[in-house]
This record gives C-alpha cells, structure tokens and sequence, in this order.
C-alpha cells in the first residue's frame, strides 16, 4: 500500500524560505504525549530547536531527550498514572454486569471529579510558572516562535497569551469537550456531542438526546472546571478576558479526518491531520515474523487494549484465551497479567507489541482493540478490521465510527462471555464485508494531496514564518454570545415589530372610541 | 516571486492509480466560463476526455476546441451579452450622481428581474434536454465519470443528479446566493451577505442589515427563481424532491482562499481554489515591452473595467484621461470607446492586453480595476495594489475585502471628477501601506502546500477514483430547517417544562382548596 498522489510540479526545496524556529512545546502527559512526540520529532528533524515544559513528576515525558530540551518545572501536574490505573480497575468494577444508566452516571461524576483534581493541579502548575520571574523572562528571552500545546488542559493556551506568541493546538479533546465545539458552528442536530455514543444520523428522541447531554456537558465545565481559572485569568490577564478567549489559536492541528470522523461544519484554520502518526510498516522482529509466518493461510489475530490495561480480571482474561484457543488462526495479545489457565498454544501474550508494524503485516485478519485513537487510526492506515471491546474515554465514540462504516464490530466487554467473544470474532472473520469496507476506508484515508504528518508540518511552519495566522481566524470570538446568536438583534426586530402592532392597534382604538363617541352625541 | 513549498518526500506519479476520466461539464456562459475553461484545459492535459454541454446562441463558449468536445442544444440558453451590455450602460446611467437607497432598490430589483428570465430560459433549457430521449441516452451511454458545472444556475447539478452521476461544483455564486450559504452554517454576525457592502466587522446596525438583507434576498430567492424550477423538479424527480436536494455535490471547489475572502464557516468537501488562474507571468510583446520600460523609475499604471465596460460615458472617460496626463507614470488603459480629448502622451489605449502578465511586471505600481474576481484575484496573486471603481455584481464585495485589508482603496465612479481619481491614485502611489499590505497578502496567497488549481484536479480525480466524496458530506441535507435547528427538540423540551409546571401549579391549587375547605368546616 501507498500514498496515491499527483505529480505536483513545484514541489522544491526552498532553503531561502525554510526558517529554523524555536518552538515551546506544553503538552500533556500520558497518551497525548505519544502523539505530540511525533511531531516534535519531525520539528527535530526539520532543524527546528524544540523545547518542552514538564513537571519532576512526569510520566510518559522524560526529562533527556534527543529531540528537545526540557524545562522542568518542581510541581506537580496533576497527571497521575497510578489513579488512571486504579480508575480503570474500578471502572471494570462499577460496569460488571453491563452497563445502566445510573452506573453511566456515576461513572461520569467520577470522571468528571478526577478531572476537576487535574484542572485544580494544571492551574496551581501555570500560576507557580508565572511567579517564577526569573524563569518566565528566560521564556521571553528564548524569543520563541510560537507555542504547540494539546488543549486537553488550557494551561499552554494561557502561557501562550501570557508571554504574546503565537498558538498552534495540537488536538482532540480540549478542556471543554471535543476540538470542534470550542471553535466551529456544531448544529446538534446531525453533530453528535462526544461521548453521546451518537452518530451523525438521528431520530428525533437522539437528537433530543444530544441537546440534553449537551447541556450536561456545559453544565459539568462551569461546575467543575471554570472555578479553577477564572481567578487565575483575572489575575493575569485583567477583568475582562474570559476563559474561551485563552483559546483564540492561530492553528488547531486537529487529530482527526473526515474518513474516521462524521463529517461536520469546520473552519479555515483548522487542519486535519488524522492519522499523522502512521507509517509504512517496518520489517518484524525474526521471533515474531517466525510465529506469524506459522499461522499459514488462517493469519493472525491482533489484541490490544491499550497501555493503561495492563491486565482483566481473571474470569474474564480467561472467558478471552479459552474463546481464543477454539480459533485456527495464530493470536498475539499484549497482556500483563497472570497466565490465564485456558491460554491456547496458538495465543502469544506479549508485554509490548510492535503495533503498528504488525497491523501492517499482510498475514493480519483482524484487530481486537479497545478503541483508543491512535490503534483505530493504525488500523484505518493498514486497513485492518477491528472487533471492539471500548471501556472508557473516547473509546464507544472512536468504535462507533468504525461500526458505522461497517468496518467492525463493537461488543460490551461487561457482559461478554467466551461465546459472546468466540461469534464477534468468528463474524468478522467469515463476513467479508467487514473487511472490504475498511480497506475501503484505508484508501480513502491514504488518498489525500499531502500526508497528513507533513501537512501539519507545513502549517506550524507557516505559521513561523508568518508570525501567526490571523487571517484564518473568525470575528466570532470577539462577540458576546447573544451577538454571535443574532438575538440581539432579534429582539429589536422583535420590539419594533411590536411597538408598529401596538401603535396600529392604539389608533385603531382612538378611531373607535371617537366614532362611537360621534355616533352618540349624534344619537 | 515563486511559491514557497516544502519537500513533499512522497511526490510521486503513481501511473496506475491515474484514472483517465471522462467529464461532462455544464458550464455558465460570460465571465463563468473563463473560469471553468482553464480547469477543462487542465483536466485535458492530463489525459481525461471533456464534453461540454452549450446552446447554439452561445456568448462565450465555442464549439470546437482542442480541449473539448461540445454538445450543442439548439436552444436558448438565457446568457445575453447585448441585454447585459445595455444593463451595464443603463446602470452607468441609473447610478449617475451617486448611489442612493431608492437607486440601489431600483437596480436589484432590474438584477433580479434579467436573473428571473435568465433562470426561465435555464429551466426550458434543461426540459428541452430531458425530453431530447436520444441525447439523454447518449449522456447515459457515455458513463461519465462525474458533471463539473458552475452553479450559478442549477441547471447542471439537477442534470447530474437526474443522471445519477456524482457532481462538482466551480462556484462562487449558485443561483440563491453565494457558495457557501448553500451548505455551511453562516451566522450573521459575523459572515456578511453578498451584496450587503459589509466586512466580518460589525456594529449593532450592521448586524441588523444584514439580517434584513438575509431576508431580503430569501424573499428574492422565492419570487423570481423557484417558481421557474419547482414544477420541473417534480417532474423529473417525485413531488418529494426539493429544490435544495439538487445541490448535494460531492465536492464545492471554491473560487476563493482566506487571503481573500473573510474567514467564516466551511464544510468538509468545501476545497478553495482561489486564485487557481493565476501564472507566473510571461514576457510582453515587444511593442508593450518598450511602452513599460519607457517608464523609467516612475512606473506604469494598469488600467481595465473589464469584459463587460468597454467604453464609459464621455465626460467620464475624459476626466480619467485628463488625470492620467498629469501623472508622470505611464498608464496602459483597456478601453474600446472614442479616444478622450485630454489623452496624454503617457497614456496608452489598448483594445485587450495581457493583463496577467502586465501585472507581473516588476514596472506596474498600480491596478485601476472594477473589481471582478478575476482581475482581483491576479491582483494578489502578482502583488499589485489596487484603485478600485466597483460597477455592479460582486464588484463592491471584492474590493471591499482588499480595502480592509489596506490593499487598496475604493472611490465612487458615480460621484468622481478627475479631482478625486487624481487625488485617488496619488494616495495609493504616495502610501507605501498600500503596496506592502498587498505584498502581504501575495506571500500569503502563494504560500499553500499544493498550487490551488492542482490541489483542485487532485479532488476531481479523488472524486473519479472513489465514484464521489460521499464521506465528505454531511447529514444537514437530509433534515428538515426545523430539525437541523433543533427547533422540533426545543419545542418539546418547552412543552415537557410547561407540562410539569401546569401539573405542579394544579397540584398547588387542589392542595390550597383543599386546605381552605378543610380549615372551613373546622371553622
């Protein structure tokens, strides 16, 4: 497989125009960090100076890189492996036994709170930034080119308005939800809100549906997410500057396409770079091209669910291999925990998996993922179907994409059994449809002008050589909402309207009573 | 000047994966057709086989071409170059003495009526094809691989759709309006109707108007447009097909970029390819050569109203000349009328010229213009600050954006002596603003990752390999307004409040009586 391309004539090197930039990076930990390595990576790569902001308690960003350098701040940045693991094996707890409506609920609450922990921590991280004089002006001094920062937290989005540089997002989530929605017209109509479990087709009581989860969302972000700011941005910024403000991006870098996403109303500065992190798949280690090479012409199974579940509970790693050693095909799964009792001679368990290399292997049948965005976008490249088992996040929402495409199947892994596991399998073995449509997906995907990687980099150095990009940017974040809305205006319309009815209806009244008045004295 | 690009490593041809296509291309005849004639070239060059759909009083389309071959109706088709002449020079005289609110009144309502009989005979002219059994299936025996028309009138998309074929569209305009207005939200606030003279910057009042003219122009939309269309659409297509159904194109290839154009809303199979004519320019004939270099260190200025205005009122034409002669510039002047009495020795008047390439010429320092997007857009592309004299159409709207921009400036033609042009063309050469905003907005423009009219035949073959880009387009078509506005959700969730509150307040009230009644008899 290969990109499809045109042969674009003026494509030459123009070292005369490619500046070597400073960029300060203030990403955030954990899975997005994978993400963003990618394109500090390549900025290295393309001769620009990279520099990252970290705390001494980081997880996924080491402090040496070959790649950047990093300001490390002695404070706590509120990501925290050890509760993300303890969330996710409560998490596989609280939804045993299928999922319910009050078990949703508390889920999210839960969520929500762990979030508004990390929020409070960001925000005392950003303010202990600020106070620090000497390092903020060793910040201005660096004469940066702009600042590349994920919006899951807005902390780089604030330091970026603090010291006056440029701002490019490199985004799925912002603090407030899905990307889109702080930024381009979302008709909740046929734009499902993230984590509606929506698609872009609904009936009324789905639309219905999404107004209210909506309004839900809105309300857990004043609750438990603007009171850590709001002070902070008064603060240092003045009275008048509210929180969306700090959002006014020259670029968001956004980690999605329209053959993953439903597609909806976007805007110009807004460059899709969905599936940027893929490549070619590279040669396999001997000892797994040998087990795969073994599989003959069944292939192989791939499973993964993702770096946070390391393990299952017993009973249900074991309802897995048992379902697994019924199979003809060979099957790799990255999975710490204990050696499950049914475990096949066809199964490798595996610490770490060379993923994207294996999903690209031409021996692979099928994907069973959790449905994190990274491993769907590894499979859309590679064209590999996938059987879902999503547990959390974004996971339903990324899955459900896929299903619509017909290009996998989900099934609930709280309620799934060795049967229930042993058929999702076996129908998007034997249904070939499943497989056509994602190798569908795959060309599509793999169809664009320019990779998505070097799109992505052209516009952060476009935005180096610019010094921003304000002629992509929109008048509407200036205007208070009820302008943006128009009802203003609505409402003088709406009072003209009824200060002409009443007038007419006032003379109407004087004509009458004068009439009638006429008509007595004449009686 | 050249365009700034970056390795793109992948640039390969791929011979397999060019598919040598076959489009029918409904164009709209006059200034549309230049346009969509250099993408018929473009697609010719690479190797796919044009049909273009004309009518036997066509204006500007010729029947044989090197690049495509031509389907001929024998009908009318509505363009009428003489009728649109007289306009122009009714206009000229309508608007004599400057514009005032019962003049423009006046002159939308004429636009509107030529529109009505233009739509009218666009209308008869699809019918007549309909009807034409044999041509039709010629058309269907031809399987073409997608329709290419300019939407200015619908008459191309109904026929793709009635061909079942996919579509593209090279817009600006479509008959309601604006491309855009068709299919991306567009709050009016802050994206200003076409016609409405008004920037993305506006005050209450501004908002008010162009509110009104949104209202306006649907009102417009209704009387003299749909009533041409709705009987034949239920014809051809069952009396559950609208008028707006027919727009559904796969892809929206747009003749604007943001470098013109305010930003505002977009779709995902929205591509904008503004400025797609543009070229490097070439060397002059020898004879304008001489004139240019003549010049010396003052400069040349360009002059043209366009196609449609050859020639203008006498008084006007001479006081022009009359403050070309008192320049020290030379001036090249497109103009087909009686020579002017005042004409200088430094001013040349040329039946046609090569305009691009005068404009790329490092001697021209200014551009006096009509402002038609062509013009406009090789303006920026060459970086040449403009002296605008908007007439008619969308002439205001151009260059009201490169006004606000600082790329040039506007003066009425209708209240202009040669005091005022005078004064006019001395600030735009005296200003230095204007020619390095214009600079700005050059670097801007050809700054892309791909060439605008490559990145446009990339979609039209990504549209032939894939037999259309319905994965670029979203659901909005298929709802209802009240649906796609959540009015039917809002209505329910107010009825669902008012229930509750009717059953509390009843509730009340029993509990209240029964209390009374109580406390009555105890008494």
């Amino acid at each position: 497989m290969h990109w499809t391309c045109i042969l674009i004539s003026f494509c030459w090197l123009c070292p005369t125009l490619v500046h070597a930039g400073k960029v300060l990076v203030f990403p955030v930990d954990g899975s997005h960090w994978v993400n963003m390595n990618v394109i500090i990576q390549e900025l290295h790569l393309r001769g620009h100076q990279v520099s990252v902001v970290r705390s001494t308690d980081s997880w996924y960003i080491k402090e040496s890189s070959p790649f950047y350098t990093s300001i490390t701040l002695d404070m706590e940045s509120g990501f925290d492996e050890d509760f993300l693991t303890a969330f996710i094996a409560e998490l596989l707890d609280i939804q045993k036994g299928g999922m319910s409506v009050w078990k949703r609920f508390k889920l999210e609450m839960e969520l929500a709170k762990k979030n508004s922990e990390v929020q409070k921590k960001q925000s005392k991280l950003i303010e202990g930034l600020f106070e620090n004089k000497e390092l903020i002006q060793s910040l201005k001094d660096a004469e940066y080119d702009l600042v590349l920062t994920d919006p899951a937290t807005p902390t780089g989005a604030i330091l970026a308005q603090y010291l006056k540089l440029p701002l490019v997002f490199n985004v799925r989530w912002t603090s407030q939800g899905e990307g889109h929605f702080s930024i381009a017209p979302s008709p909740l109509s046929y734009v499902p809100i993230v984590g509606s479990e929506l698609s872009d087709k609904m009936s009324f009581f789905e639309r219905l549906l999404n107004v209210l989860i909506f309004g839900f969302a809105e309300h857990q972000i004043a609750q438990y997410l603007l009171p850590h700011y709001e002070n902070l941005i008064e603060k240092y910024f003045g009275p008048d500057t509210d929180y969306l403000s700090m959002f006014q991006a020259d670029l968001w870098l956004m980690r999605v396409d329209f053959v993953f996403e439903f597609p909806r109303p976007t805007m110009p500065n807004v460059i899709y770079m969905g599936g940027f992190q893929c490549k070619p798949a590279k040669p396999l280690p001997q000892h797994l091209e040998d087990f795969v090479q073994s599989s003959g012409e069944h292939g192989v199974i791939l499973m993964s669910l993702g770096t946070l579940i390391g393990e299952l509970p017993p009973d249900l790693a074991e309802a897995i291999t048992a379902a697994f050693a019924k199979l003809p095909q060979k099957v790799i799964w990255r999975y710490k925990g204990d050696r499950p009792g049914t475990l096949g001679n066809n199964t490798l368990l595996v610490d770490w998996m060379p993923q994207s290399d294996l999903l690209g292997h031409p021996k692979i049948k099928l994907f069973v993922a959790h449905g994190g965005t990274n491993g769907v976008q590894e499979a859309i490249y590679h064209g590999v179907p996938i059987l879902g088992l999503p547990l959390v996040f974004d996971q339903h929402d990324n899955l459900l994409r896929i299903k619509e495409r017909g290009a996998g199947k989900v099934i609930d892994v709280f309620t799934m059994n060795e049967d229930i596991f042993f058929q999702g399998i076996m129908e998007v073995l034997t249904d070939p449809s499943y497989g056509v449509n994602m190798q569908r997906l795959s060309r599509l995907h793999r169809d664009q002008p320019i990779k998505p990687l070097d799109n992505a980099l052209f516009w952060i150095e476009f935005v180096m050589r610019h010094k921003g990009a304000a002629h992509l940017r929109t008048e509407s974040y200036k205007l208070p909402w009820y302008s943006y809305h128009s009802i203003d205006v609505i409402l003088f319309l709406a009072a003209v309207v009824l200060v002409i009815l009443s007038t007419f209806a006032l003379l109407i009244k004087c004509l009458c009573s004068m009439f009638l008045r006429t008509k007595h004295k004449r009686d």
